[in-house]
């Protein structure tokens, strides 16, 4: 089990594993949940600002969670979920496209009002074949310290 | 088309369609995007403090955003999706639960560079059955502002 002490401010951590974003998973995913003609319709989509078919948002937060699960080599004792927040896309993510995550912790403090817990959050990155970050969200989550 | 203008400060809309959450559509996302074992199995999910099979973050954020479809009566004049931001799930969804969506705006600025343009940030709630407030996230948009 993975405790509150386990994840110090700075920890990073990279999945060994990487996604690909095929054409026919983004018009899948697009037509269920977001369906917008750029992310169905590969010919309109090359003749919009974008220039090409590309995946929806919850398609890309879709996929940093996956990730998440190829890096959590343990279980973490987590409590509860207390929010994410700051999610961009600073670009698009293009069918073919192959992203990895890189995770750090950017805040790790301890509970004020318990003392036996305490709040880890990350910022989880999506990182394209060329090196570019296309996705990245914060994930504050409570979690309990080591027991005495 | 529905610009700048058309969005002001304090407006509100609500989805005429709803949403229900089956047990086997939880599964088959979680399964996919976040296999945890209590977004997968029902008999553990019983056992855990939540009481129940629920659906995964990503899964709300998607229902979400297909409901946000059943409300744009008109396509927007959306430059660009700046981020989201303040995303929290404060209560779980069950299987059989049924939500409707609620939008409404709360922020609206014009660009302090570009005076064609302005930036819209909503507040989106899922609530379900109970009238009880399950999801939340706010996104925020660049828009055109309506041609002279």
């Amino acid at each position: 089990m993975q405790y509150f002490e386990d994840m110090p401010l700075g920890s990073r951590t990279e999945s060994t594993e990487t996604y690909t974003f095929t054409a026919e998973e983004i018009k899948e995913f697009a037509a269920k949940w977001d369906p917008m003609p750029f992310h169905l319709d590969e010919e309109l989509a090359k003749n919009t600002p974008v220039g090409g078919l590309f995946s929806a948002s919850t398609h890309n937060l879709a996929v940093g969670i996956r990730l998440t699960h190829t890096i959590m080599d343990d279980d973490v004792a987590a409590i509860a979920a207390l929010g994410w927040n700051d999610i961009k896309f600073p670009k698009p993510i293009f069918a073919g496209d192959t992203v990895r995550l890189v995770t750090e912790v950017v805040e790790h403090r301890e509970s004020k009002s318990k003392p036996d817990r305490g709040i880890v959050t990350s910022l989880n990155q999506l990182i394209n074949q060329h090196g570019e970050l296309v996705a990245e969200y914060k994930v504050a989550t409570m979690v309990l310290k080591r027991p005495v």
